[in-house]
């Protein structure tokens, strides 16, 4: 059994504080999570590093040569994988974005008080391990199997909740599910789930469990912490909500110009300027359509696909930038209609905040 | 010239918060930089992508096929070395802990308002280069030389003052300095200073300048903003201040038992435990003593010495964890007398906070 309640619950709630001001525990979350540096969206693959970091709880230091991939549940023929069974097995590289449920937390009001990302929690990495389905199927589930359940190594509370971190999918959301133990062509990096995690393309970063030992076949949905209480879309609090599951559509650009070190504050001299960026949807639906607000006026850039299904797609656009201030969006279509909102959609927690990102720039002679 | 000072100061003015509450711009610092997992200090070498990150500016992604670092100024004998150059050099790879001079900030009150790092701004990585001392003296420094300035490729604005990251050191604060190229076995990332960097050993951060592009021998003492106004030791505003340089004595340890995700707040069973954690002090002095205060009395803990003059050393120290709530501290002496205070010292911008590190614990069974 994996979830215990704790008696000491006390100490975790929560302290609000007003809009504009930050708590404590959200500062400390904020120094202890990594963002990718905006700087670095010029970049195809994030540099080892920069990529971003949200775990729950503390990163277990696992053993690569003693740890093992069980498969439990309502499977007829389960099997354990140590890591060499497992890097024997077919090889499958795939560039994927991942971008964290919170991003953009801090700037949908009244603010939920988690991890306060601005816009910085998401990345693009070279992920190699093999596919899962196949093992699954090798495990052979029973006819009335509805999900698969995902467990990691770390362990924590939340609410006063007891959990190892864990996640499902269905039997349907299998396909291009990766059992990952490489990134950027190095074994994984402790902090992103050394030896073993699941990648799971298209999806928001939760459902990639980090330190992966135990895949349960389910005959009823997984009731796990992770699943059921926190990454849910809700209106208000009380409710079931509705699971968050794949990217919504988003762009982000490289602050152009120089910074202010204290308010990141843009500093850029006049003239001519190419604004970069990304653009990322969920599901694999590659993106339609990037647009760059200029001086009051849409401008469309210019796409350059990678070619890979699940990683973002750079963009970029031309501004003759003129002396005075301004502010800078740019917003997303994909393939499917689905475009980037002005303003933050509204959530309780905060999940799935993809409104058009700003920039302010400040033009003038440096 | 690399100072420029900018007409647009308004929107880099600070918000100034309530001690308890931090502000949106203090926030957006904590997201962009990054600290330490304080349970990687369990790892005698942090793990890549671990390591903390104070940047000033935006990275700069330089080439390493084009890069040049330039000796200019008063030397009798100047040079510029590129990449390849440098690698052709004799190669040195020393184990040394770097830790920002803002660590601790949070801690100090009144707060002042800059990145707001509690404990995490610390990381030992193996570092690999060549010594510095031996090129500077091929250039052949004039004889009323009194220092060298340090040239940074990252460009920003702090208090409306533009200007390269740069600091300097004395004809003899040569010994034992670095140029890097190399992080841990591998090419430095670009957020740790690629393609080169300077690393001082047993100084605190701020003088292991990043992007290195020029060394200049100056006949007077360098007044780059960094050294003149940033990194001093302040009573009060307005004051010229002291230097900040090498590291003073501290010590962190892993928090013992599990997380609360939210508050980071410790749970823990009963019974006995192994408190383990690190202790450096500043010049390569070595660690004397560390003492763990367990409910009210200080106990002596072991010391593992990792061999390496600039490095940290391991201590651990048993605990019989009762149930209830602990507050446990941790704190440093060094070979020259130098012990970590109780509570924080006075700094006007929070530089050089060495107080002990107190982890709250709830002892129980879980």
């Amino acid at each position: 059994m994996t979830t215990r309640r704790n008696a000491f619950v006390g100490p975790s709630a929560r302290i609000e504080t007003e809009d504009g001001l930050y708590s404590e525990d959200e500062v400390r979350l904020a120094n202890r999570n990594s963002g990718v540096l905006l700087e670095s969206l010029s970049k195809d693959i994030t540099p080892t590093g920069l990529h971003y970091l949200l775990n729950h709880f503390d990163v277990p230091m696992l053993d690569a040569d003693t740890h093992v991939l069980r498969f439990s549940g309502a499977f007829s023929a389960p099997f354990e994988l140590s890591m060499a069974d497992i890097l024997a097995l077919p090889t499958v590289t795939r560039a994927v974005t991942l971008e964290c449920a919170g991003n953009g937390r801090a700037n949908v009001s009244p603010r939920s008080h988690s991890m306060p990302w601005m816009y910085e929690a998401v990345g693009t990495s070279h992920w190699t391990g093999t596919l899962l389905k196949p093992l699954i199927e090798k495990a052979d589930p029973s006819g009335d199997v509805v999900e698969f359940s995902f467990l990691g190594a770390d362990f924590g509370f939340d609410q006063g909740v007891g959990h190892h971190f864990g996640r499902s999918l269905t039997r349907d959301q299998l396909d291009d599910v990766m059992l990952v133990h490489s990134m950027n062509g190095q074994p994984l990096l402790p902090q992103h789930g050394a030896p073993l995690r699941l990648i799971v393309p298209g999806w928001y970063g939760m459902a990639s469990v980090k330190w992966l030992t135990e895949i349960e076949a389910l005959t009823q949905p997984y009731e796990g912490f992770q699943q059921i209480e926190v990454y849910r879309f809700r209106d208000a609090a009380g409710e079931p909500g509705r699971p968050v599951t794949t990217l919504r559509v988003k762009s982000l650009m490289v602050p152009p110009g120089v910074p202010d070190w204290g308010t990141r504050q843009r500093y850029l001299d006049p003239g001519r300027v190419e604004l970069v960026g990304r653009a990322w949807s969920g599901g694999g639906v590659p993106i339609a359509k990037v647009e760059v607000e200029l001086d009051g006026a849409w401008k469309t850039a210019r796409l350059e696909p990678s070619g890979e299904t699940y990683a973002w797609t750079k963009w970029s656009c031309v501004w003759e930038a003129t002396t005075g201030f301004h502010v800078l969006r740019c917003r997303a279509t994909d393939a499917e209609g689905h475009k980037q909102p002005l303003e933050p959609p509204w959530d309780l927690a905060g999940f799935g905040n993809n409104a058009a990102q700003k920039v302010q720039v400040v033009v003038g002679p440096l």
